[in-house]
């Protein structure tokens, strides 16, 4: 997915430093500027308890869609059930970007991850912006999308093409055994042409198709945020072209996240065709893709198959057990792959060559419900002692 | 709990045996007889993939609810998921135990806990009940109750007064960090006098202020069963008694289930208080209980408690972070402990009360909603580096 040439968007510089949150003393403030305005455009966690530069974005963005110059995220507070303080700190961390790069107020985004409920120090943030702005450069990407890392393993970043434009997408997020629960922040820049309504749209089909297969609809942290940032340097994009390469861009940083999710040793695709509705289709992928006993059998490599049916039949999902069939494969695709179930009834199979599958890093299930013509793919990882250790002493 | 005399109800007898279904060679055979018929009353899983026994029972006591005489639970193997051929096991394995009882047709219950997928083994478990038949006895509770076990590590068994009547209890069930998936099988048995609709009442309202509180509704697994047999020997007992007795019963064996849970350290209680309705302050509730973060984060004793708002906060329940309010304390209660965020706004506390707090044995959770009087209490475990053993190996 990577071999195209690394070419950003033109007018957009970057720039990741340290400014002391993060306690291991690694950068934690990237910072990425526009020469021109934005188009701006962003999807918002739906969680009840949404996080400071949650509430900060969705205002600034209400106000002035079309003249963001600048997002700034930092990592190590997630600045989230921090109360009035919170509010007021993310307010103060947008000021002090803009003051650093001496933009007009109320064009800079902020971001933030990391701990829920310790408020944010804003003199390291402004303290770090001066830093940031004394570094931006057009090929910083890198420097700054691991400035936005947490339990992250690698900085997960994509580039696509649409024509004249360049796309740039940098991801962060590893806490994916509950997607819910562990931010995931998504920035991309473009410097095709845009009207903030039409990116709007253009964002938000490409994250149903990509993030949102990896997480689970309204279970999302406090602070999960997709923004889009668009400066119209490289002129006007056919929209079909934009909206591809954007999904493209998209599925590619989703997929690194779940490669990337905390302690993950396999890469799973869970499919579900035949079902009665799309919601039921994605009810019971996501039934599956969350369920910790089928995560712990991927993990040990136990061909434990009964626990997929049995979560697809908790999952909410129309089901008729004497039409359910199960078919499991290495790889992305178990269309063709080993049968264990047909039409409700237990298939003899080859246990060996089950087991085999199991161990695979790459595993793909395929549920036919046999109910209808709707199907839905998410991707998950599996659960393993890294997870546990991960997030047992994620504070300390 | 379980101070009182240990007396079985009159009339019953059990035995437990291995029959050669564990691969360990473990007793994996309860046998449980009444010499009298009971009344008999059952919650089955609401699971789209019923087990074979499920569905043999449902079909039982709709059509014999007075005349139940034995119930034979085997370990080792589910029979769920298994077709046409299960259920035809299902049935022969309650023939062969009334033909080792000598009992007329259409008197046995059976229930099955094990491994999704594999075919029972019929022939052993008719060779079992034989063996059982003649082990029976009224002191063989002890014998049953190990005999059900899969990855328990203990039996659960309690014992409770009602009048003149008396009640014994045992139950199974380990996985209980997705109680959704792990069987959870229960049988109840009791000398007092009750017709089968009065004890299915009274059943019914028991497991949902004891099962239901450790379980999600409606995401139970293939074969979770809870089963009361009553034969009446001990005459009419006042029915508020009754009922008291089977809650309190019920109460201690879902106590004992996620105590006992698979990889358990630590007994959590989460309490919601007010919710804008019931079905809020449950959800709220079981959303943190289940949430793999904040389990991983009582298991390394971390007071990372951003966790558990995020988790109401994603729960569904209606919130106004500005009314919302947590505390966290050592025990069964957290009523008056450590206030942690009041009315939305994070308080200064101290960290090392927390942490002390967050590494005890059992520790209480305490969110106040502020929206209405509604309440709910669930109990959960930590999830450990066992549990990861346990399940990524289950079957081998």
């Amino acid at each position: 997915m990577r071999a195209k040439p690394i070419r950003p968007p033109r007018g957009f510089r970057f720039a990741g430093v340290a400014c002391g949150l993060k306690k291991n003393g690694g950068p934690d403030l990237a910072v990425v500027v526009s020469d021109a305005p934005c188009a701006a455009a962003a999807l918002f966690t739906r969680n009840a308890f949404p996080a400071a530069p949650v509430l900060y974005d969705r205002a600034l963005l209400a106000e002035n869609p079309g003249g963001i110059r600048a997002v700034a995220i930092n990592a190590g507070i997630a600045n989230a059930c921090t109360g009035e303080a919170g509010l007021a700190a993310a307010a103060a961390m947008a000021r002090g970007v803009e003051a650093a790069l001496s933009l007009p107020p109320r064009t800079a985004a902020v971001m933030s991850t990391g701990v829920i409920g310790p408020q944010l120090d804003v003199a390291r943030v402004a303290h770090g912006a001066a830093a940031a702005a004394a570094g931006l450069d057009p090929t910083g990407w890198e420097g700054a999308a691991r400035a936005i890392m947490t339990t992250d393993t690698r900085p997960k970043t994509a580039f696509r093409q649409a024509g004249p434009a360049r796309l740039f997408g940098m991801a962060k997020g590893a806490g994916m055994i509950h997607p819910d629960m562990a931010t995931m922040l998504t920035l991309i820049v473009t410097d095709a042409e845009a009207e903030p309504r039409q990116l709007d749209r253009l964002v938000r089909a490409a994250v149903d198709a990509s993030f949102n297969c990896i997480s689970v609809d309204g279970d999302t942290s406090t602070n999960d945020t997709v923004m889009a940032l668009a400066n119209g340097r490289a002129g006007p994009v056919a929209e079909p072209e934009l909206a591809a390469a954007l999904l493209d861009l998209c599925t590619d940083l989703a997929q690194q996240i779940v490669r990337d999710g905390e302690g993950a040793t396999k890469f799973i695709t869970v499919e579900v065709r035949g079902a009665r509705s799309d919601a039921d289709a994605r009810c019971a992928a996501k039934a599956v893709a969350n369920s910790p006993l089928v995560k712990t059998a991927f993990y040990g490599g136990d061909a434990n198959w009964g626990r997929i049916l049995a979560a697809v039949g908790y999952s909410g999902a129309a089901v008729d057990p004497a039409l359910a069939s199960l078919r499991i494969a290495p790889g992305a695709s178990a269309a063709g792959g080993l049968q264990l179930v047909g039409r409700g009834q237990p298939l003899p199979y080859d246990e060996a060559a089950a087991t085999a599958i199991f161990a695979d890093d790459d595993i793909a299930v395929l549920v036919e419900l046999g109910l209808g013509e709707d199907a839905a793919t998410v991707w998950t990882c599996d659960l393993s002692h890294d997870y546990v250790d991960i997030n047992g002493h994620y504070r300390t």
